[in-house]
């Protein structure tokens, strides 16, 4: 029993079978992980997760490698790993079915709509998910002290708070959802049973966390357009069983120091190491929703406008590999490649490479590349949040102009300092690097300054502090802080 | 000059050259037009369209062999008609990229995310569209009388109210949309500075219609994003110049008497023409909107669970062409036979085809087809009415059993008595087809009265008359009837 329980679909730490018989560890990859790793280390609190690989499934199995490794667990600090272990195909059909090839691109607009149905299939994967978050549920009700607070981490676990409430209603639950909303048309798509589920499910919890004001919003919405009582000037939905529902958005930052640190772990740079001349820097992961193919467009009908540039700008697109088990994946993977191809045949010199691949899981050296950029480019379909956004202008050592996809939830914070773009439209993009490469100094150097500032202004400690007190004060019956 | 100008892409009249050099003429196709014309036929009026075919094109440049077709023009009565012709190349681009590639799939949630992108090819063909809607705009003001009205019709021309204000501050303006409105973020997939010129030249009129509530309210809340003063309540908008846009929906329905009379032009059908056994009847368009693929998908899934129907129930799929000169649609159409072979291979048997596919233009057998349904079924993946809807409901014999998409606009209307299902959920569909199968002949009769009611509460001269007045009071600052 502890008095926080925090449950996110990925954990911490990732386990892998050695050859040798042993456990590796390795840290767990995203965006919510990475903020949360270090607050939580500090806790005494439980962080259960789904045992993801072969080497989770020994640790979750409490088997004796695994014991012997728990004693070693690196970084965890105080804060208990617990992995669940699911039957591999209810697992499989929750997490590629459902949770990412379904809610990821309905909440991103990248449904298929003209192809896509929902049928029989898809109501027996919808079953697994169930399970899988009916698993977590008992998992958390288990772990929590009288009175304790749970944390239920994203669109994985949409269902698990109204479970755990049933069986729980002592305790205080908080869902954060770390991928955008879409609004009632399109959250529509889904079968309106699966969609009332799904929402009811969320409104077990107490309070409803989203990354900006737009998906909560959305979320409202929503939730109205499915009859629901909404107040949407005070953020509170009354659910079936009559509690109050609060939502409020928590825009997660960046904590600059520990950032820095990584930052010193990169090698120092080579000349030239990624690309020559000016550099427009990307870094994603290879993901449809990253938008890196109209990123290349954008950069190639920008050559192809302005001739004096050739040989003086490199564009290094730098990306680590997602979800490679999945054909979607591996076909955008292919694409990419395909169009950097492309754009190098028909623009490049024997001096000059326009665009650079760099295919890499190294996020200090990641943080290299975004360091020596003249221009970032971060232009997301749509993004729940963006840290690289984020991260990017703090490393940043030459005042680089940020151009940034308004569809982001960080542009709502970054909006005073960087050039939005609609991430649909390459011709916009072409213009803006034309514009970005000829901003004077003096007005890049100030819309750094607004960007680093904005960048922290909620670092991951705070950010959960205060989503913490939030909790704490629904639970008395009061309002979240404004 | 005419006290009433009315403009529509395509007009109530198509145009052929024959072989011998004269011109034949057919009926201009799509639910509006087929509302329209018989109200304005009836009425000193000008409608103006573009000329979209070779004989179209005769008749606008008024050639001879026009002007001696004009003398004997049939069924315009005293609607006086002006073909537009243009460039062919600007039009077609007008039209195909723009209009139907573009506009058409936005406001239908059809486009496709993953790959679309708008680049500076776009923008050209959006400089078409811009020359069309101007060229329509300079037409209506030639032609429009002294504090005369115009009505402009639908996407096609959604720049021309403001060109036309500018010209001709002093008539009344309507503009009504057709199709739906999406909400403001897959609207926000349009480029901002098209989608604000577009939302501007929308406002440029005294009055927006709208089909239902429903697309003005998305209508709004983008109006609201994009910065405009909005009253949600009140429906009105204030445009950049100041002046008050009123936004109203009209929900055309269908003049009864006509239609019987057009039905009792169908040749007595012949025993078992459209199938075998129970029928489930569709009349749709060869359109990607129109969701034949699902229903065929929902269709098998239902034969799939229920083998005691085999040979008892048979599906009509009947269609005409649309759009036949755009690659998407002829994919379409070879997907959907492709599927019907399919779903006949699996299931048919000697004696009986479970799907019937009718390719026709032919309106009075196709109510020939809705008046034997035993199920009418149209699922359709959003769209702005849906008339066959309303037809369908009125001409069939059999008190049939609705099913009906809650993403129609004429779900609005007829929810009351119809079947709603989700139009991506093929197992609803099939569960549904078996519901309405075995629903008591009570239900079915009573069901079908609501129906019937429902469908003919706007009739088009009602329908017409209704705008007509709420612009006449808009013009004199007052409100439209509420």
């Amino acid at each position: 029993m502890s008095g926080l329980v925090v449950a996110s679909n990925r954990g911490p730490l990732q386990f892998a079978l050695r050859p040798d018989g042993g456990l590796g560890w390795s840290r767990g990859a995203g965006g919510l992980v990475s903020a949360l790793a270090p607050v939580l280390k500090g806790r005494a609190c439980t962080w259960i997760s789904a045992a993801m690989t072969d080497g989770d499934r020994v640790v979750g199995a409490g088997a004796p490698a695994a014991t012997q490794l728990s004693r070693s667990q690196p970084r965890l600090g105080r804060a208990r790993l617990r992995l669940l272990t699911f039957e591999r195909a209810t697992y499989d059909r929750s997490y590629q079915e459902v949770a990412n090839r379904t809610l990821w691109f309905l909440q991103h607009h990248l449904l298929d709509t003209r192809t896509l149905s929902f049928d029989e299939r898809f109501r027996a994967s919808w079953a697994c998910y169930r399970e899988v978050n009916r698993t977590f549920a008992a998992a958390c009700a288990g772990a929590a002290a009288d009175d304790g607070s749970v944390h239920l981490e994203d669109y994985h676990l949409a269902l698990a708070p109204a479970m755990l409430r049933r069986r729980r209603p002592d305790v205080g639950i908080l869902h954060l959802t770390c991928c955008p909303w879409a609004g009632p048309d399109y959250f529509g798509i889904l079968p309106d049973d699966l969609a009332g589920e799904l929402l009811a499910g969320m409104l077990g919890a107490d309070l409803l966390g989203f990354l900006t004001d737009r998906w909560a919003r959305n979320f409202l919405a929503c939730c109205e357009a499915a009859g629901y009582d909404v107040d949407r000037e005070c953020g509170v939905i009354r659910a079936e069983d009559g509690h109050k529902v609060h939502v409020r958005s928590y825009p997660l930052g960046v904590d600059q120091q520990a950032l820095w640190r990584l930052a010193q772990r990169a090698p120092t740079p080579r000349g030239g190491e990624f690309g020559q001349g000016r550099l427009v820097v990307r870094v994603d992961r290879m993901e449809p929703t990253k938008n890196i193919l109209r990123g290349l467009d954008g950069f190639a009908a920008f050559l192809e406008r302005h001739p004096r540039c050739h040989g003086e700008v490199t564009h290094a697109v730098v990306t680590n590999l997602s979800r490679p088990e999945m054909a979607e994946y591996q076909r955008y993977r292919a694409e990419v490649e395909h169009r950097v191809e492309e754009i190098n045949h028909c623009f490049g010199t024997p001096s000059w490479t326009p665009v650079r691949l760099i295919v890499l899981d190294d996020h200090p050296r990641a943080l290299r590349a975004m360091a020596v950029a003249d221009v970032l480019v971060v232009n997301p379909v749509w993004d729940g949040m963006n840290l690289v956004a984020k991260e990017a202008v703090l490393v940043n050592q030459r005042d680089a102009v940020l151009i940034l996809s308004r569809n982001a939830g960080a542009a709502d914070d970054l909006r005073s300092g960087a050039w939005l773009v609609n991430p649909f439209d390459t011709a916009e993009l072409a213009e803006a690097l034309a514009g970005a490469l000829a901003m004077p100094a003096g007005e890049r150097a100030e819309r750094s300054r607004r960007l680093r500032t904005a960048a922290t202004s909620m670092p991951p400690r705070r950010w959960f502090a205060v989503q913490n007190a939030d909790l704490a004060r629904v639970r008395r019956s009061l309002s979240p802080e404004p």
